[in-house]
């Protein structure tokens, strides 16, 4: 029987152990950690967004600190907010809302953000604690993809993971926590040669290239994990319908476990976002280990 | 025939095109590029290499500042000197070589190293940049290396890749590097299960372990490029040998090209911390594009 991850559950599990260390952070500490969301511009996609986080955040026990700015703000005055924000001893986690507006770099932007408060692990020095394994704030995403399949198989030491796909989002931090987990990491990518075969290979096979379906069923090995981060919004049958980069049905016969899309991955990031802000919070301020 | 790869006259190569940038520089900006070298304590081999690195900066035409601290200097008298040649607008690249006596945390000195400075690619923001794909400085070693693989074969794109060996000095950012170079590439290391048929794969095989020959020839594949990045010191026969990571004779035979060991990697790094420093100089100062 195939495992189908159910991505909603462990988000649940996971939100749950956030507003526990959240609650124990209070009692023992006095302090709430704080969430500061900034949002610029009326993109409809990052509103849903920016509400969704808002309302997790709070869920969690945690304060949500909305920052929402007009299209037209300039790039100085957004640079000048996050530089408040990293100065204020009571916010814990910034996070800007991408896409900024075209005339801003969020590049420039995202790298104001103090790493230690960079709960979305965006900037260049979370990039590299990641790469050199120190203690740092890893993107929620590939996160939340290594604890999905850590529900499967909870010591992944000596395993061939291949992670199709080399974004700066999710493929390459994805593929240094499988290395941090002891696995074999092969990266896979559009000028691969013979991408079947190389995902053949694969006891865990993570897909973020998003293309619809563009992972077979005969792909996948018998016995693998897969691990779907694709989120595609095709049109099939006259309906409007959501699918990963894995062709689901076929690789499910295949599988011993893989996330469904959606379902899967797609809720462990706002839960993973929330661990990131707890685990800043108790970071910066002192608090001791906390366990999420 | 296999080609054994000559890292002297690549290094040679290669510092002459340093030399060459370095004149043009002088020519047209009327600026020298300097490297600023700090040595704490008496350790022989550091001496060593800090004098060949001096000789190699002069030679190519740059500066080469040197600072010798006392083995009893404090961590905090190291940070001020590299905060003030952070500050120094004469100096474009920082080296500290390593390892720093035991009272005196490297972690935080390298860090302290300005990221637009740091020629050795040690800090948390290079490392960081190389895993975003930006442009920054580096790790010689690991630049080195593909340098080398690249006078075999111009262009990498979709060839597949072994790294064994996961350090940060030269391992991940070695992998960092070939998918860069459009390479698919896995990394390996020593919970990697049945290595000789993950080496088997490789169309360009990097061992970067510090293992006496743990490459058998048996795991080259037949046409494969074999970068060998270790240095290992054994006695044999009563003889002290210098030996790589890979069984070189066996390997020769399989393999397309190989780089020897010594006179293969090794003197491509200084060479590629001149090549770091004139890059350095170049972006620091606005010179425009260098080639090199």
């Amino acid at each position: 029987m195939t495992t189908v991850i159910d991505g909603k559950a462990v988000a649940a599990d996971l939100r749950e152990k956030v507003a526990q260390a959240v609650a124990k952070i209070k009692e023992e500490h006095n302090v709430q950690p704080a969430l500061a969301v900034v949002l610029v511009g009326e993109d409809p996609a990052s509103q849903v967004y920016v509400r969704n986080k808002h309302t997790a955040t709070e869920k969690s026990g945690m304060r949500s600190i909305e920052h929402k700015l007009p299209e037209t703000t300039r790039e100085e005055d957004v640079v000048a907010l996050v530089r408040n924000l990293n100065e204020d001893p009571e916010v814990d986690g910034i996070l800007v809302q991408l896409p900024l507006p075209k005339h801003i770099s969020s590049d420039r932007v995202l790298n104001e953000i103090h790493p230690d408060k960079d709960v979305d692990g965006l900037t260049e020095v979370n990039a590299g604690r990641l790469m050199l394994g120190k203690d740092g704030l890893v993107p929620c995403t590939p996160q939340g993809s290594v604890i999905l399949a850590k529900t499967v198989k909870e010591n992944l030491s000596g395993l061939k993971a291949v992670v199709v796909g080399r974004s700066i989002l999710v493929g390459k931090p994805l593929a240094m926590l499988l290395l941090a987990e002891n696995c074999t990491v092969t990266m896979a990518h559009s000028r691969t040669k013979d991408l079947a075969a190389v995902c053949r290979e694969a006891d865990i096979l993570c897909a973020a290239v998003g293309i619809p379906r563009l992972i077979k069923g005969d792909w996948v090995k018998k016995g693998a994990i897969v691990i779907d981060v694709g989120i595609n919004r095709i049109e099939e049958d006259g309906k409007k319908r959501l699918v990963g980069d894995v062709d689901y049905g076929a690789a499910k016969d295949a599988a011993a476990a893989i996330t469904p899309v959606p379902g899967g991955v797609g809720p462990m990031t706002i839960a993973c976002l929330l661990r990131n802000t707890v685990l800043a919070a108790a970071r910066r301020r002192g608090l001791g280990a906390v366990e999420v």
